[in-house]
């Protein structure tokens, strides 16, 4: 028996691309020049880490009033980009069979909350999932303290837990916490990548992982589609 | 001794997250949702077969007025962000370095003439650099047809060809054409897909590319960085 926790950005929802554009439009209206696929690679630390990051990169230091600028700037550009951002396919499927299955599971997202309530709504996670939120650990992942925080909100404290993610980041993170890492392949990584990172299997997306629970330590009669039931073993 | 054939967007120019969007509103604005990353996985073919692989992806066959408003819709939406398009740090000196060394080079680009234009000129590469177009190829990559039509702009057929990349469309179509392929990380895959591919090397970016010439048949006494010299051995 398994309980979850996952990411969102990226996992559950179509989000990194959006999230690149817009720390590259936000860098740039800065007068900084980083290039895109360096930008990718760090989506899923938080923005904080991504800016300190992006500051070893760039060999200058970024003051506390630039960093701020550039937070903003990242929540402006991607707030206007919201609306191109869809669930993944059956990523409400999946949820709702874990929810069916009386599997526990939690959300737990690098991002600030205003940037992550539309988000969760899409795949209908706003209402009684436990979600962990940037401001709920000292340090962002590859730290593992985000999803301890998570797993302390989940019942069943004796059982494997799982950590769905679509980054490099998710599964180290995983891996510090003594987690099992699934990797997804929706966030624009490599599946050797995400294996290289320790991921126990790798799917391509939401809708694979689902049907394929059984790997996961989720047996269920059926995976949900609207009629179908689903138990937990 | 060596001639190269070096891809342009993703490769030199940091525009393939830009084609990604580009394509991602596109479809959304003709009614289909295809998650980014596997749009992403697709740039680097032409968007005709882009299109028709995405036709298999969601299981519907797209006709040619739709094709059309999905090229037209793809090029007008990459053109508003072409100002957030900037070369790889270096991918100038890189160009310049072979050309002070005499290697023969040429660009292939999957891309239509005037989207590119702007692109080359980038690049220092408007000028003076024999440029294979999608046009100038019966099949796009990972055909070898585009690469061939390069290399018969090239003097010097005996010596071996580099294919310079960003994608495994790139390096596939390198191995079709009895090539040799390098590959760049530039393009937002991970250095095992790369290699998977067939790569012979891969470096992060031009730059990078750029100091370790010695290792793709070119020996230069110095980069170029505005007053050294190279010259080829």
């Amino acid at each position: 028996m398994a309980r979850f926790i996952l990411d969102l950005d990226g996992t559950l929802v179509d989000s990194v691309y959006q999230h690149v554009v817009a720390w590259h439009l936000s860098l740039q209206s800065c007068g900084f020049d980083l290039p895109m696929w360096q930008i990718h690679r760090k989506i899923g630390m938080s923005g904080g880490v991504l800016i300190r990051s992006l500051s070893n990169e760039l060999g200058a230091p970024i003051d506390e009033a630039t960093k701020k600028r550039l937070e903003d700037g990242h929540s402006r550009e991607f707030a206007r980009m919201r609306d191109t951002i869809a669930p993944f396919p059956q990523a409400r499927d999946l949820l709702e069979t874990l929810r069916r299955a009386n599997v526990p599971f939690a959300i737990a997202t690098s991002g600030d909350r205003n940037d992550v309530e539309p988000l969760l709504r899409l795949v209908g996670a706003h209402d009684g999932v436990p979600v962990t939120f940037k401001s709920d650990a000292p340090l962002p992942k590859p730290d593992p303290g985000l999803l301890l925080a998570a797993a302390a909100k989940l019942p069943d404290a004796s059982q494997e837990t799982m950590v769905v993610g679509d980054s490099v980041w998710d599964m180290l993170a995983a891996r510090r916490a003594h987690f099992v890492g699934i990797g997804l392949l929706t966030g624009g990584y490599g599946e050797s990548e995400l294996t290289a990172a320790g991921a126990y299997r790798v799917y391509a997306d939401p809708a694979q992982m689902l049907a394929h629970l059984h790997e996961v330590g989720v047996v269920t009669e059926a995976t949900w589609n609207g009629n179908a039931t689903a138990t937990k073993t």
